[in-house]
């Protein structure tokens, strides 16, 4: 039961003092959020997020909670849990523990966040390993693409468990009543890839309904499936390097506007279409990741988020509540077949 | 001894019945390589070739070598490695390992190419398992990357082998003294990463004079190190997805400016910006990796190549003869401490 104080409310725990950008960045994101529906708790050093506070509008609903303890972005994250468990980010977390807010948001470093989210929440019943998803974008639309690097290795069982969670993920965030799931791969045929990615590929077609088989790096823009599965490590190097590309091509647009003058002015036409297109790749529209597999909404925001990219963030959970996406999840997971799923794994 | 009836020249064994376009992207992306210095040898189907060399230039020295045994891009590795070796992959391979050819491209099955370059020319000493190296573009400069396919599952000494070869490509391609080598990873710091990449990290800083440390994938684009190390599977992920990231950006700048007029002008006055951009991004420029490792120049063309795209594998072949590439890299291999590498991981 969600405490009476907020009945009816969107309650949202925020860490204040994770991201390499400060409180300013997450106090300031939190401006466009007045409305009655919304209560944010806000963790962390309450004389610095006094500072910024002072300009959020009035009609925005929030409490301050004092901790002079913050995890930093390069803390270790096995020596650090002990100290994070008091931390702005701990204790936003078990604010979702104790029921008191449906969801927390971080940008504060990813390992140490997944360490202490799975200690203070634990997993879904079933669920081994909890893993990064979120959604990109696409030709044909959107996709969920997970694991984006909590699990750098991963076994059979973890990548079967990352498709039913993006499976159900999918469904809900995309409200539809099937989504097709693919496993990442280096080829389409049956033959290609590890050990590791052709039994996933046999399990996963006995066990997810919309099993559409292998997609390549070149399919992950298509937006032709709904859910890309793969390890931790290739889909944390895949999303980089999707956002990497992005910015070179761009850089490498101005530079060649800037040297020409015909360009410059033809520039200068296409503003509308450049900002548009500006936007739609500003990779802080698509900040917030949730991670998947935790008794709790856990949602990550980028390290170097500012006010827009931490708004993003907050929006994408305030989505994920109101879809009441995790409820869904953990009743698809209820139904799914898991004991058929151990069988196939423990006899394969 | 290379035959005297090529003397002086570049010799060049080529498959004309590899790739999904047929002889007729090979045959014409001859056409450009009339020179003195320069002959090719081109396996496959002389009836079809015949029907698409007609239109060759006088200058172009070649001959044609009938078979009628071609490797399909589907076939199963190791069933079709009996059959290889008689089809036009095989027997050009067969022409490097006869030294008759100096290089040998095809667009073929990579599996089927590799597995038969290694069955055919054998790995240089000291090297378990060949690579797939090729050249990305980036901000700062170019950068060779591998491996891109060739090995899905990776152990240590295949990584610090990658490392060293692409060393000394890399010093080779960019006529550099020293080259920075990377390992591709998840995070900048230590900590991050899997057991196998933390280890490999340990053994680099031991092995490779200029080891600058991990970077990730937004770092591939910008071409601020020389190479980058990772293993098949994660190599093969993040080119596609490089190319399927430019490509979907692309497609939506394209589709901005249709839906609005003054970008449509504007388009026009770029013009000459937009084609110089769209040539530095055309994947066909890039076309040309090589299989580094083995007794051999081995260069593979994508499987999707035309004329245009394997003239490209052509030009970037007659790039590595011309600068001796592969005697610079056995010679630097020889002198590489491969004895105190080998200790090194034993004792690891």
């Amino acid at each position: 039961m969600y405490s009476k104080n907020y009945l009816g409310r969107h309650v949202i725990a925020v860490d204040a003092m994770g991201g390499d950008c400060g409180p300013e960045s997450v106090v300031c994101g939190l401006s466009g959020f007045a409305s009655p529906s919304l209560h944010f708790i806000v963790f962390g050093d309450a004389e610095k997020i006094h500072r910024y506070a002072s300009g959020l509008p009035s009609g925005l609903s929030y409490e301050i909670r004092h901790t002079d303890i913050a995890v930093t972005g390069n803390m270790d994250v096995m020596s650090s849990i002990r100290e994070g468990k008091r931390s702005s980010m701990g204790l936003a977390i078990q604010s979702v523990m104790e029921k008191e807010a449906m969801a927390v948001v971080s940008s504060g470093n990813t390992g140490l966040y997944m360490a202490l989210a799975k200690i203070i929440l634990k997993t879904i019943e079933g669920i081994d390993r909890p893993a990064i998803a979120s959604v990109i974008p696409g030709k044909a639309g959107r996709a969920i693409f997970l694991d984006l690097g909590a699990n750098a290795e991963c076994d059979l069982k973890n990548l079967v468990d990352f498709a039913i969670m993006g499976e159900v993920l999918a469904r809900s965030v995309f409200n539809k009543n099937s989504a097709g799931v693919a496993l990442l791969n280096i080829g389409a045929e049956d033959t290609k890839g590890s050990r590791l990615i052709k039994k996933t590929a046999e399990i996963l077609k006995e066990t997810i309904d919309n099993y559409v088989g292998f997609v390549e790096g070149n399919d992950l823009c298509s937006g032709n499936v709904d859910v890309v599965v793969t390890d931790g490590f290739t889909g944390n190097v895949a999303l980089k390097t999707m956002e990497g590309t992005a910015k070179y091509l761009v850089g490498e647009v101005k530079e060649a506007i800037r040297n020409d003058l015909l360009s410059t002015i033809g520039s200068l036409l296409m503003k509308s279409t450049i900002t548009s297109l500006k936007n739609k790749m500003d990779p802080r529209l698509y900040n917030g990741a949730i991670l998947v597999g935790l008794n709790g909404v856990v949602v990550k925001s980028h390290g170097n988020s500012d006010a827009i990219g931490f708004a993003n963030a907050v929006s994408f959970t305030i989505n994920i509540l109101k879809n009441n996406i995790f409820d869904k999840i953990k009743k698809l997971l209820d139904r799914s077949s898991r004991y058929d799923l151990n069988k196939n794994i423990a006899g394969g």
